[in-house]
Formats: structure tokens, C-alpha cells, sequence
């Protein structure tokens, strides 16, 4: 069997923020020589998600916007973690929705998806560094 | 270590709909000859969701009145990725609350689920042709 | 490739609970010898989640509220899954929110997971015997 991991670093300029790193995962995937086998893209931080969908930037803003008016507002005053001192509670919460990795299959060497599939790091709690792991394994 | 790689194809008669896929993956796994492993499951679009529950019609019409009143309404005003033409960006928001894969371990070379787990396509956006791969991977 | 499959039983006090198994998950990957794969933690039963967070009391308590103020309330009469005799339909959609499997990477022997990730069992409908199989695969 053979594996990869790499790393990817992320210091965002807004606090929530969507980027998409297909090309970093083919990149690695590439390096790793893998035919057969899968790419696990994961957040190694509980306020993010790695995830799988559409590059659109209009659909960008209504993933943030449902985040914020549909799945966990960010007022830091309806939960308990921020008892903690933190303020980021909602961002957990987001992170646990969304996901916070994906398997991506490898098919002949290549990422096997569907035309419109990218992979992204959806950050819930940036402006600091955090970070992703590739890990590549198959034959 | 051994590879299955196959495709499963859908035109679904409603735009969203509950298909139940695990005879199809519990198929796969046998042609495999994996024994100890696991199979990916995953939708190749961005609209639709592969997912772990319960073969219970009552329950399939739970998740779709539950996608549309709770998690994301069809309403496509709402939605600035509407803007571009479409009219699916509430199939966007299901597939990344529910998911697009499943990773079944395989023990023995069987599906090693619990008794009421089964595997399904969600289809959020369907009446067109729409694919999904199953990855068998192990020894 | 090496595999290693091993059962966590729980039977738990309260009816929700969140329960942290990051200890067992790594004594199942010690006990394997596998230095480079990853580490599949998936609830075998289709109304509980495994999910990656922060051990948090605060955060967990935030949880609990949230799947049943946003996410699924209990009251059992909204879903015709219950039709059937069950109450427990809105297990199965907070299982579906969160999800009810994690992938773990396994880099050098170890969990390779970021400083505030821990490993989590959630149960939405419990107070009798349920089961989560840890899968580790790799070399």
C-alpha cells in the first residue's frame, strides 16, 4: 500500500471564509503515485468543514448566510461554550452540519467525480493559522 | 490490496426522491473479493446525498418534508446562486447537511452494518440522468 | 495491508447522551500496528451519530439544545415515521445532521488529529444496547 500526507496552512482574512483546494488534493494525489484508492481531505480544527460542491460564488455567500440565518447564528450569547471565554460556539455547530471531511475516490491515478464536484475548506473561525490534512493511500 | 470500482446511474421520476442502494453495494462488495476493507459510497453531484438510515416509508417522507421545512425551502428567490440561472441551490444546502458519501466497512466480506442500516441515494434534483460510484477497497 | 475490527457497546443513562472515545480508538489503532492508514468509527444503528468535536461540557449541553431547539424537536407527533409505533423520528434526522461515521487518519502509529479533536460518540435514542465498530486499515 502506499500513502501521502500533507498539510495545507490557512490563515484567512475573514472569519468565515470558503476556498477551494481541488488543486492542492491533485497535486497530491498526483505526487503520491496512488492508482487505486482514496484521498481523506479533513479539518484538523472543530470550528471548519472540508466538503464537496459547487465552484459558484453566489452559491459561496447562500452556504454563509444559511450557516448564519438557518443553522447556527453566531450571537455568542445562546450558548453555554462561550461560558468558556470563547465566542466561536456557532462555528462547532457549523462545523458538526457541514462536516469536517471527505473521502474522495481515485480512479486510474486521477480524483474520480462528478464534473461539477471541488473539494473545499469551508473556515467557520479564521483569522489564525489552521490546518488540513491529505492523506493519499491505495495501490 | 484489491479494487472494485463501479457506477450506478439514476433518472429519478420525482425531483427528490429516497432510493434504497444497498443490495447494489452489498453486490459490488461480493464481485470484489474484498474480505476486510470498506466501500465508498458517493453521489458524483452536488445536488444529491448518499446516506445510512432506515428503510421505513414513513421516515423517507419525514426527510423530505424535513429538508423542505427545517433545513433549506425550494423557494428560489431565496438564493443568490439562483441568480445564475438555476433554480437548485436548496439541493446545494441538502447535500451538504445530509452529506454525498458513506464509507460501509467491509468484515469477513460482508457489509459490516448494523441491523436496520441501509444504504441510500438522496436525489434533491432529479429527472435527470445523475450517477453514483461505489469504491471497494481491501484485502 | 493490516485490518483490525473491534465493537464499543454502550447502554446509556439518559436517553441523549455524548459520550467521548477518542481513549478506545486509540488503543484499537495501537493494537493494530498500523503506522500509515486511517481509522473508521461508524455507529452501527441508524438513530445515533460519531462525530469529531471539543470536550467541552458546555459545548455538548449547546448540542443537545440545538438538535431539539433547531434542528429536530422530539415531539413525536410531526413525523409519520412514528406512525409505526416508534417516537423516535427525530433520532434518525439529528443522525443524518451530524452523521454516524468519522474517518480518522493514521500517520506514524497516531491518530493524526489537531490539538482540540477528540473522538465522539452521540446517542439520540438510547437507554439500551447499542454498538459502534472502530475499523482500522493500512500498513
Amino acid at each position: 500500500m502506499k500513502s501521502l500526507t500533507h498539510y495545507l496552512w490557512f490563515n484567512t482574512k475573514q472569519r468565515q471564509e470558503i476556498i477551494d483546494i481541488t488543486d492542492e488534493v491533485t497535486t497530491q494525489v498526483a505526487k503520491s503515485g496512488v492508482q487505486e484508492g482514496l484521498a481523506l481531505v479533513s479539518a484538523m480544527h472543530i470550528s471548519a468543514s472540508v466538503f464537496v460542491n459547487d465552484h459558484e460564488s453566489g452559491l459561496w455567500r447562500d452556504i454563509l448566510e444559511w450557516l448564519e440565518g438557518t443553522i447556527a447564528p453566531w450571537d455568542p450569547k445562546r450558548y453555554r461554550h462561550n461560558d468558556t471565554g470563547e465566542d466561536n460556539a456557532a462555528a462547532h455547530l457549523r462545523s458538526l452540519t457541514v462536516g469536517h471531511e471527505v473521502i474522495v475516490p481515485i480512479t486510474q491515478g486521477k480524483l474520480d467525480v462528478g464534473p461539477w464536484q471541488r473539494v473545499f475548506y469551508g473556515e467557520w473561525d479564521g483569522q489564525r493559522k489552521k490546518r488540513v490534512i491529505i492523506k493519499v493511500l491505495g495501490e
